[in-house]
C-alpha cells in the first residue's frame, strides 16, 4: 500500500520552511511536453495511449534520469487513493478525471514529478517550499533534459514544444507561486492585488489550480502565456517583478494590522485558534480558514505556542482523503468533520 | 458613590445557586399599588408626584418594613447609575424613562425592591435564584402588609387593587420565572413551549421583562391576568403546572442531546468556551450567547473546570453599564469591547 504510506507523513517540501514561505508557500514550475509520432491525447487511440505511458515509464523508471521514482497507475488505485496524490499537489484534478492509461511518476521526496497523459503526454513538474525558483529551474532544466535523451519530443524549429493547448505552445512553461494571502485579504486590499495581477497577465487560481476557485486566503498565481517569451524571462518576471511585489504588498499590510489594528488581528488569529482548540466537529474549509489566521498569528509572532511545522501538517492532513487514510477506514462527511475536530484538537494540546 | 460599590459585586441572588437554577434561573412576585386619595401617574401633579416619593420614602426608611433599605432618586442619578440598576434587575427600564419624582428602595441583598412612581405609585419586587416561590409569596405579602400599614392603597370592595394598567387590576399580582433554555432552543422545541405558553395565558418576554425581545436563550415568563384570581391561585398554577413542565421539557431535551447528539452538543459548548477563552473583542450580544452555552456545558457536566458562580457573575458584569463603573470610567462601544474580552479571558483562565 504505497499511497498509505505516503498519506502518513507529509513529504519534504509540504513541510515548509523555504525561503519566505511566511507568505509564499511555494514555488512550482511546470514543462508540458508531447512525443513525436504520436497524436495529441484528444485523438490518440487506447494503443498508442499505453505505448505512450510504457515509453515515459521505461525511460523513468530505469533510472534515466537519477533518483529513485515511484509511477502510480491511475487506472490501479482506486478514488480514494487518487484524491490523496491531489491533496499532495502530485497530480492535478484533471488527471483524475481523464479516461484510460495514464499514471504519475514522482521522485521520492515528492518535489518532483511527471503526469504521464494528463493534457499533454508529459507534465514536468518540480515544486519546492518558498521562493526557490532558480534552483527549481536549474532542476526541471535538466531533468527534462535527460528525459529527453531518452524521448523524442514533438518540436517545431519555429514555434517551439508542440503542445495540446495553443496557450502551451513555445516553451511549455508554467511558473506558479502558492501564496498565503491572510492580511491582504482582512483589510480587503487583496481587489488591489487581483487588479495588479491581471494587468501583468498573470492568472489567479485556487489552492488545487486550474478550474478551483480563489477562496479564503490562499492563492495560486501563474503565467497565461508562453508563446515569444523565453523560460528565463518568464522566471525573471516572477523573480524580479511578481514575487517581490506581492511580497511587499502582504508585508505592507500585515505591519499595518500589527501596528493600526493590533486588536482585531489577535481577535481574528486568537478566535481561530480557540475554535481548533475545541471545536467537536469541523469542516474542511472551516479549518483551512481557522490554520490561515493560525499560521498569519505564529508569522507575526501574536502566537508563540504552536510551530509551523505542526500548521503546515494539519494543513495536509486534516485534507478528506488523508483524514480517511490516517484513519484507516472511509468515512461519510459527518464522521471526518468529528475525526478531524478530534485530531486537530490532539495536535494543538486542545480541550 | 453608591451605586459604583453595588456594580463591584453581585447580589446574593444574582450569584444564583437557589433551587433548579440549572433551568429556572430565578422566579419573582411583583405588587403593583397605588396610594389613595392620588391620582394614578397619568393624571397626577408634579407636587403630587413628590408627594407619593416622600409618603413611600418614609415608610420604607424609617423601617416600618424592617431589614435596611436604601433608595436612589433616579433624577440624581446620572444615566450609567440608571442602567447599573436595570442590569441587577432592581428596576424596569420604564422607571428610567418615565419623568419627575421617582426612585427605587431596595433591600440591602437586593432580593426586595420598591420602585416608587414607574407606572403605579408602588411597585413592590421580591426576587430569589432558582424555584422559591412560596417563600418569595410569604416575604412580599410581609412587606405588602407592613407597607399598608402605614400607607392608604387604593383599594375597592369588588374589583380589589386598583391599578393604571386594567390588567393590573385586582391582586396586582405578577408572577415570573426567568428561565434558561438552551437545549429547547438548539434543538428548535422551543417552538412548542410558545405555544403551549400561549394556551396557559402567559406572556413570553426578554431578559428585561416587558418591551423587550426574547432573544438568545432566556426568557422570562409571567402571568397575563389578575382579575378574578386569588394570589393563590396565581401562584400555584405557576408551582405546579407552569415551572414543572418547563422543566420537564427542558429536561427531556437536555437528556436527549446528551444520549442522542453529544457531539454537536459539546460542539456548541466547548466552541463558546473557546471563543470566550480567546476572542479580543466582544459584543455583550455574543457574550450573553456563549455564557448561555457555558452555562449549559457545566450544568451538563461537560464543562468541569469552570464554576457555576463565575458564569453568573460574568452575565452580570459583563454588561454595558457594569462594566464601565467597573472600570472606572466611560467608554464606547468598541472599547467596551475590548475590556469585555479581557476581563472574561482573565476570569476564565484564557489565552
Amino acid at each position: 500500500m504505497k499511497i498509505d504510506e505516503l498519506a502518513r507523513k507529509p513529504g519534504p517540501w509540504l513541510r515548509g520552511g523555504g525561503p519566505m514561505s511566511d507568505i509564499v508557500i511555494s514555488s512550482r514550475i511546470r514543462l508540458a511536453r508531447n512525443i513525436a509520432g504520436y497524436p495529441f491525447l484528444s485523438k490518440v487511440s487506447d494503443e498508442q495511449r499505453t505505448e505512450v505511458v510504457n515509453l515515459i515509464r521505461r525511460r523513468v523508471d530505469g533510472e534515466g534520469v537519477g533518483r529513485k521514482w515511484r509511477y502510480v497507475d491511475l487506472e490501479r488505485v482506486d478514488e480514494l487513493d487518487r484524491q490523496v496524490l491531489v491533496e499532495r499537489h502530485l497530480i492535478s484534478r484533471q488527471l483524475v478525471d481523464a479516461r484510460g492509461a495514464r499514471g504519475v511518476s514522482f521522485a521520492k521526496d515528492e518535489s518532483a514529478s511527471v503526469m504521464v497523459n494528463e493534457e499533454d503526454h508529459l507534465r514536468i513538474q518540480v515544486v519546492r517550499s518558498g521562493v526557490q525558483l532558480e534552483d527549481i529551474w536549474e532542476e526541471i532544466n535538466r531533468l527534462d533534459d535527460r528525459l529527453e535523451e531518452g524521448i523524442d519530443y514533438a518540436f517545431h524549429p519555429r514555434y517551439g514544444y508542440l503542445t495540446a493547448c495553443p496557450t502551451n505552445v513555445g516553451t511549455g512553461i508554467r511558473v506558479s507561486v502558492m501564496l498565503h494571502l491572510p492580511a491582504l485579504k482582512l483589510t480587503g486590499e487583496i481587489e488591489k492585488f487581483f487588479r495588479a495581477a491581471k494587468d501583468m497577465h498573470l492568472a489567479i487560481r485556487g489552492l488545487f489550480g486550474e478550474g478551483t476557485e480563489a477562496t479564503g486566503d490562499f492563492f495560486q498565481i501563474s503565467n497565461q502565456v508562453t508563446l515569444g517569451r523565453t523560460e528565463e524571462e518568464v522566471i525573471d518576471a516572477f523573480k524580479h517583478d511578481v514575487i517581490p511585489r506581492i511580497i511587499k504588498y502582504e508585508t505592507q499590510e500585515r505591519k499595518r494590522l500589527v501596528k493600526e489594528r493590533p486588536l482585531a488581528l489577535d481577535d481574528r488569529v486568537w478566535r481561530s485558534y480557540g475554535a481548533l482548540r475545541n471545536a467537536r466537529t469541523i469542516s474542511s474549509e472551516e479549518t483551512m480558514l481557522h490554520l490561515s489566521h493560525l499560521r498569519m498569528g505564529i508569522n507575526l509572532g501574536r502566537i508563540k505556542d504552536v510551530d509551523l511545522t505542526t500548521v503546515n501538517e494539519l494543513f495536509l492532513i486534516t485534507q478528506p482523503a488523508h483524514l480517511q487514510k490516517l484513519n484507516g477506514s472511509r468515512l461519510n462527511g459527518e464522521q471526518r468533520s468529528a475525526i478531524r475536530a478530534e485530531l486537530i484538537r490532539r495536535r494543538l494540546g486542545g480541550h
